[in-house]
């Protein structure tokens, strides 16, 4: 779990400057200044077309990065839509298709039936993509496309202090399904594998969420981000976060790669799923305060995408 | 150059099977069973949503294939940009954002400059992305959406008998770029660097094409594969075609990256935009006869992206 650090490589053969991932999106930031890319800081891009709002995500995965070598492909082609519809999810959208982008390598038959399976368990539409051949470690990517099933569509910006915070399940499980796969140990390692966006859940959190988003790089950093879209401090019981190893608790809650959905309501409001409380929204300028430990620098919290 | 083999390695490592392109593509052609896809044999996919017609399209570059190592990254997220632009172009969409996935690396410090150039010059907004470190060869993607301005929207296989043969301008100009550029002759490589969607005539010409496709694998496989996809034939006169330099003519009529719009019209229709009339469509189970020769295979034609 390699994290970003800002800093700038030297210049030094004519070809420009290394930039490191922080930056580079701050970068970007600087271009997206529609206010359908939600400047880059959520989870998906909302776009109003007649009276319709599209959501639209992009997410790429890096073999030996966001898989291991070797692994089956079918997973792999499994979790990039996942991952991508998990991000429509937490829009409680719902998908309208995917456009693949593939690299050829090994394993290209069970991508394919792995493509097939998600495809058909979501019931989402293939609507294309593009196939390239390539050398080393293959690139992957997918963009998934839906349709926002409620307005307001929720973002992270919108938890307001006095608000409940909220989970929609255990944090973990793909911890120790990665543990199991990488150790080849025979235990369940399907939470890591093969994710499921909780699309059903976004859908009915939806009307009644003030913020939501998918906990995709560990609950505390995303918690973190979540608060600081909003301006606002989010209390935490530690205690209070449904784990799948409460021997491991704390990297339970640093771990990502669930899926779960966080969202904010407010206190009064009950979720019309199963659901788990977890803290309290306050006022106050750390964005994270961690059973009474203010938390104001994200580093440690979780993982950052490289 | 490469050119697709449909053949299929041994599994000989429990890791699965490698495909071809081409039998990779029909793989995913089962899966795309939406009216939408287009059955992957389009330039991009039409969702119908609410009263509009949304136009998607996914591409992708690879280091060292689709530019030149060491190459100016500003030019490299032109290109990006614009060949999934060109895309939308084809459609007579017009675009309402891009997303992008990156891999960082040398030169994002240009890239995100030559990003910005071709969003301004195209008034394009940046909706989001991903990013992610990557070793080796460099990936990068791009994921254009766009609304169409006429239906119905144009598509590769409605070219009818009887109807002309039109493209909107000189092909080869990116092969001498191309030259250009690795040979660093000093000779304008713009036109291999910087490519130009034709959105605007795209536009103009949705409304009296029979079908309209972008010519990125070169003139004659493209011209193959619309009439393979609208079920005739095309008799091209290659003297008519307009070349960037007539000494290479055939080369010209082969290589791709020129993004010129390729369309047909019925008989009496007068393009809107200047264009120049190459042949005549009729019927017949030879997609293609060039000067009078039958070409049943298209292998030779033209560039088979890998």
């Amino acid at each position: 779990m390699p994290r970003s650090r800002v800093s700038t490589s030297l210049d030094t053969n004519g070809r420009g400057l290394r930039m490191e991932e922080a930056q580079f999106i701050a970068a970007l930031r600087a271009l997206a200044f529609e206010p359908a890319a939600r400047g880059l800081f959520d989870d998906a891009a909302v776009l109003e077309i007649g009276d319709e709002a599209l959501v639209l995500t992009h997410d790429t995965m890096v073999e030996g990065r966001h898989w291991l070598e070797g692994q089956n492909m079918a997973d792999v082609a499994w979790k990039l839509v996942a991952v991508s519809l998990s991000d429509l999810a937490a829009k409680g959208a719902e998908p309208l298709g995917v456009l693949i982008g593939h690299t050829l390598g090994e394993g290209d038959d069970r991508f394919v039936a792995g493509l097939r399976e998600v495809l058909e368990t979501y019931r989402v539409p293939l609507l294309g993509g593009d196939t390239v051949a390539g050398d080393g470690a293959r690139t992957l990517g997918c963009t998934a496309i839906g349709r926002a099933t409620h307005r307001p569509v929720p973002s992270r910006s919108g938890a307001r202090p006095g608000d409940a915070i909220w989970v929609t399940g255990p944090l973990g499980a793909a911890m120790l399904g990665f543990e199991a796969l990488r150790d080849a140990t025979g235990a369940d390692s399907s939470a890591y594998r093969r994710p499921s966006p909780r699309l059903a859940q976004g859908k009915s959190l939806a009307p009644v969420v003030t913020a939501m988003m998918d906990v995709s790089d560990g609950l505390l950093l995303d918690a973190w981000r979540m608060a600081s879209a909003s301006g606002v401090s989010f209390a935490i019981d530690s205690g209070a976060v449904p784990v799948a190893s409460a021997k491991r608790r704390d990297e339970c809650l640093r771990w990502g790669d669930d899926y779960e959905l966080l969202f904010t309501c407010p206190p009064e409001a009950t979720p019309p799923i199963p659901a788990h409380r977890i803290g309290t929204v306050a006022s106050g300028a750390v964005p994270l305060v961690l059973d009474g430990l203010a938390i104001a620098d994200p580093a440690g919290l979780g993982y950052e995408h490289r």
